[in-house]
């Protein structure tokens, strides 16, 4: 794979307050993008200005959502150099993704140097505030412009890139998380398993509800039983039941997380017990009333790990270990994250230097 | 609602042979654009020549595919008139859709005043050959530059149209469908039940595999129990069992359709026995082995009524009343096709001239 780069022409400005940077509202000056035609592949690599695209009202992505995405980070090293954690899973996924999807796959060495040709000519939009990173996206989507139900025959592949602040604007703070009952994010033999849109889209309602409750993500339990949990929000979810470390196995609806990958590997290194299981939101519930339920928390890209101080199941509401981070969580956040910003060495071959 | 209305500089040339027209391609000289900005509501309805539209790649309908649409046709009469069928049933489960989707509602009076001035303006599209329609379709997706997961601020309302060809080029023809026993398309709880991007997405592989045996649509089983009928890939579905016309209830994961709705009413106008209920491939084939499997057809806009000739489920192939068209089949055709093309009365109240 060739990548052609056309530079932009004046460099917008960088945000002056990386205190402020929020998420996924600024872009950088330039974005990856590919395109993918049936019969002759993926061609015409290149790196252009960041800016509108051009599509057809008809395009397939409008209405049937043939679409698929990942999201990773670029790390700011004390000695300014940039580093990615674990890159190709993500590329590995976006395939497992793509085939689910009827994508045509994209080879993960493409996708990786993709990556590092736009970091490194973007690399100055790598914050270094304490906390931020520069969120990466790649995306693959179908562009047909044609209202027929069927596969594509052109699709794009494209990364952008958005330099964002620290999820916790000061140190970790446990969420509230709602466990909801009504509706159901995906079910075994959907999508679920995917980053595709529809998963996405299918979860705002319930989002929606647990907001209106005064609680930050949502908890999905399984759509056949309505018992299993499966995975928050945008997170996967993990529990510590008396010296246990429990998160929910992969059964075709969750997703498997890098993250959820990442702390179940150190989990297992420091000889903790842990466990991917089948979890019902009954057996956390008494494992809460017994005392128990030790820590409950989040693993995303975004938050990395995000410990759960409340968690809401109909009318009973649980205040895990006294809404304070536990030390599992602590010790999860402050490795990887440590790894991430180079501050603590690489022991697991994780870290990918630009 | 006021629509501005910009004219197209020089008109398209219209496709030469109605009989070549296919399906989803080509499109009139015009299209209806609408946006939705949160504290400002529906507002700027315009219609302007059909092109393309530059949004962001940031664009939320990208990578959480918030986007919802419907389908319906404009007939020819052979007075040269045009007319719809019951597009106000469109309007009112694009509502039900966006209630899902978190998008706001559009009011039914502006979709109606939309579609009707957008075919006004392109009436000259709409073919006369026989079986040839003008297909509609209105969607919404979200527009906010913005990767992060919340339902959207900022929305496109549009109509595009497009000429289309006889469905069946030398009348109705019976397909064969493929029971689909591995993915799944919806569950109670989730998305089913509209017409959102994420339900096509989801069964782009089930279909795939379909085509690969030979079979041109999917047969949907409920995500739990695996055995209870949902729909076929883009229509309702029918059984006539022993003279009981027979047709899955809707349970939160079968979509509502305009076609299907029609069909049971035309059936009980007729005094035919209908049941909406639960019915499992089971029940169908036992059936079948029994001789009392009378008819199979799928209801939907596209085709109308759908004949079903043969259904494969595992290795059991069944072909129905001899791969031949049935009574019941061919009467709601006829009945529901001669009041489209305004060649029957209306004495339903279905019919809306433009």
């Amino acid at each position: 794979m060739e990548i052609r780069i056309e530079k932009i022409a004046s460099p917008k400005a960088k945000p002056e307050d990386e205190s402020k940077l929020g998420f996924g509202h600024i872009f950088t000056d330039h974005m990856f993008i590919m395109d993918y035609d049936a019969g002759k592949g993926w061609h015409d690599a290149r790196i252009v200005p960041f800016g509108d695209i051009s599509i057809s009202p008809a395009s397939m992505v409008l209405h049937y959502a043939q679409e698929i995405f990942e999201g990773l980070k670029a790390y700011r090293t004390p000695d300014g150099g940039i580093q990615f954690f674990r890159p190709i899973e993500n590329f590995k996924r976006l395939n497992v993704s793509a085939e689910r999807l009827v994508i045509p796959q994209l080879p993960v060495e493409d996708g990786l140097k993709a990556l590092h040709a736009l970091v490194e000519l973007d690399k100055d939009w790598v914050p270094s505030a304490e906390g931020t990173s520069l969120y990466i996206r790649p995306f693959i989507f179908a562009d047909d412009p044609y209202i027929g139900v069927r596969p594509a025959e052109h699709y794009y592949f494209m990364i952008i890139m958005s330099p964002s602040g620290a999820y916790y604007a000061s140190g970790l703070d446990p969420v509230g998380i709602y466990v909801e009952t009504n509706y159901v994010r995906s079910v075994k033999g959907g999508t679920g398993f995917t980053k595709t849109g529809g998963n996405y889209a299918a979860s705002l309602a319930g989002q929606d509800e647990a907001h209106r409750q005064n609680y930050s993500q949502v908890l999905w339990l399984d759509g056949i039983e309505r018992k299993y949990i499966e995975e928050v929000g945008s997170m996967n979810i993990f529990f510590v039941i008396d010296g246990e470390v429990v998160t929910p196995e992969l059964r075709g609806s969750v997703l498997s997380g890098i993250t959820r990958k990442s702390s179940l590997e150190l989990c297992r290194k420091w000889g903790m017990k842990v466990s991917e299981r089948a979890i019902t939101i009954q057996e956390v519930a008494e494992a809460y009333d017994s005392g128990k339920l030790e820590e409950v928390f989040g693993t995303g890209t975004a938050a990395v790990i995000s410990p759960v101080g409340r968690l809401k199941w109909g009318d009973k509401i649980m205040e895990i270990n006294g809404n304070k981070i536990g030390a599992v969580t602590q010790r999860l956040y402050d490795t990887m994250t440590g790894m991430q910003y180079g501050k603590l060495p690489d022991d697991m071959g994780w870290i990918e230097k630009l």
